[in-house]
């Protein structure tokens, strides 16, 4: 697998704060939300502050990872394109004062303000001598556009669950319960190589299960009848898949196939709409215009799609409201969904990448029918 | 099992309001921390407010958690103690917008100011008329007291992962990697009935991993003569366990005995020195102190321990500056350690419950030996 290359993120980072707060420039930036702190510099502790300065990057962590950020940054500059210090505190307190050590020079300071508690801010105010600067999304805006390297990941991580779902398929029948179903499919997908499930795996089972979008696996057995919604992702080397699929235990009811109809219909037509400088809202409204126009909008209770990466939510947001143009490297998700007691509940998702001519489906498990999938035989 | 009750934790924290902010006092609370909001109503969505006046509760989220919230929230307020209500909104502005209209009356407001960002403040400053009172630790002050119910899903969670650790223990040989060794133990927790594990498993072994006590699985393989830290727990029912064990694979060198003898002296030394009253801090110094002594003070390089529940981490934290006084229904671990590249690394954890007469110790796994455990036979 190619290797993540972090080169030229920080630069980038450093070359951008002139023009960050509406131009008016910064000296350097407080980077806090660890996942940011991990795609910039490939630290993957669970406690640090990154500076970047023009010249000059420091991480601050604590005793528990002095050695292995060692080990994770060039210090030599070579790696980050800056050269790199690493101090570590022993408390937070020290932690604190280590990065106002480092802020000397700095007199306007960036910080993330979606990611900095109120607490901390007070705690920035009090004892750095800087004038502080809330930004939103700096280094969101360079982790949306997926590499080839962060793309060959993902993809692998949904070929994981995609041979996981089939390697389970023929378990998933009435008397095994949701708690079963989420238990082999994430012990299968550790077996194929995941480092872990991508979020708990979603297995929504019948009437009383199944209309919750984000229903928690339980005791409940299938039974014949129920629609199954199976949310499962895997996490392959930090990054995540996400992808949906719904099945009858049984044969479905016309309203069942009436329903997934819909649904499918909705998802390869929002799916058909993604494309380089589409708006997000617009691509919403392709799912929700067809499920209203069958009559079931208001059983489609949550937005249509979400970005996925280091994350498994992550910017682009596609919703009603999401004024956001998609871009040739998003990675996001196509799941329209209809729920509803009287026949269950019914999403099917898609992750897709934005290419330069439309997009790239990267979850591969069949769709076309309620049925479980047949085994793989390789 | 004992099932959890909510009733009389909304009571109570709608009972403190008067006392709230050195005893100025709020009309209310608006709780955003999920964890906080799920011990208090039982609500498990990953999105939602909740408001606590004296006389009412207030639950807004969005559509994916709507239905749910219905089944989780006794509206009746014969659960919480309060009448309750729940609202639901499809974007994050009218939420927040639903958040507002539920303010109607109040005049100050509490916020928890550790788990609100900068970017959330700022909207309610701007959006909220009301006058916003930070605080910290208000639920989390009643989260620190586990109750029974809570201590036996703690409990249960630790014997899944001794049983575990027990049952693959004859498979953590030469040639092994540590990714194996992570995946066979998270396995066996899912198949004793954990929903997961309570984290990423560390397996830390030989010269260049074991030194890092958070060390994430590699491909390394386990080879004769590393020493292999294994830390552990399972997630049951929302509650974590948390367990570290360390082991020689072959037969231990003088310099890697010593260390271990030395490592758990402390921490034998630490377990009995928990008791109602003692302050976390010289509760570290005990630890440290024995370590110190026999002349590896420079590489304890963490504290001492931490509270664990529905976090992995949480309240009391026990290190060389945290004044906190233990109390009886705390539970946190003990886990001094010792990493060098000479010997590699030594860690043993054990996670206590704090009783009225000292602690009770809910891991069980042998902690004698650097020899690996027997398998169990039961």
């Amino acid at each position: 697998m190619t290797p993540i290359d972090v080169s030229g993120r920080v630069t980038g980072i450093a070359d951008g704060l002139a023009a960050l707060d509406g131009g008016r420039g910064v000296d350097a930036i407080l980077v806090s939300d660890l996942t940011n702190i991990g795609w910039l510099t490939g630290f993957s502790g669970s406690n640090g502050w990154v500076i970047v300065k023009p010249d000059e990057l420091v991480l601050v962590t604590d005793g528990r990872y002095g050695a292995q950020a060692e080990r994770q940054l060039d210090t030599s500059g070579a790696g980050s394109g800056l050269p790199t210090r690493i101090e570590v505190g022993s408390s937070g307190a020290q932690m604190l004062a280590l990065v106002g050590a480092a802020l000397g020079g700095v007199g306007r300071l960036a910080f993330e303000s979606a990611h900095v508690s109120h607490q901390q801010f007070v705690s920035y105010s009090e004892q750095f001598a800087v004038t502080l600067v809330a930004t939103v999304g700096v280094i969101e805006q360079g982790r949306r556009r997926k590499t080839p390297a962060e793309i060959e990941r993902i993809e692998h991580a949904c070929g994981i669950a995609d041979q996981a779902l089939a390697d389970v398929a023929s378990s998933i029948v009435a008397g095994v319960t949701e708690e079963q179903v989420r238990n082999v499919l994430e012990i299968r997908m550790r077996e194929l190589g995941a480092s872990g499930p991508s979020y708990e795996t979603i297995v929504a089972a019948g009437p009383v299960n199944a209309p919750l979008p984000h229903h928690r696996p339980t005791s409940t057995p299938l039974e014949v009848g129920h629609t199954v919604v199976i949310d499962v992702g895997a996490l392959f080397d930090g990054y995540h898949s996400d992808m949906t699929r719904t099945f009858v235990i049984g044969q479905p009811t016309v309203l069942q196939q009436q329903v997934y109809d819909v649904v499918l219909a909705a998802q390869c037509a929002g799916v058909a709409a993604v494309h380089p400088g589409v708006v997000a809202r617009d691509l919403d409204t392709v799912c929700r215009g067809l499920i209203a126009d069958a009559g079931f909008g208001p059983w489609f209770s949550h937005g249509t799609g979400h970005g996925v990466g280091l994350l498994i939510h992550e910017d682009p947001f596609v919703n009603a409201s999401s004024e956001v143009e998609l871009q040739v490297g998003d990675v996001v998700t196509v799941e329209p969904g209809v729920y509803r007691g009287d026949f269950g509940g019914v999403r099917v998702e898609d992750l897709v990448e934005v290419t330069s001519t439309g997009c790239r489906v990267l979850t591969r498990s069949p769709k076309d029918s309620l049925c479980l999938p047949l085994p793989r035989t390789n």
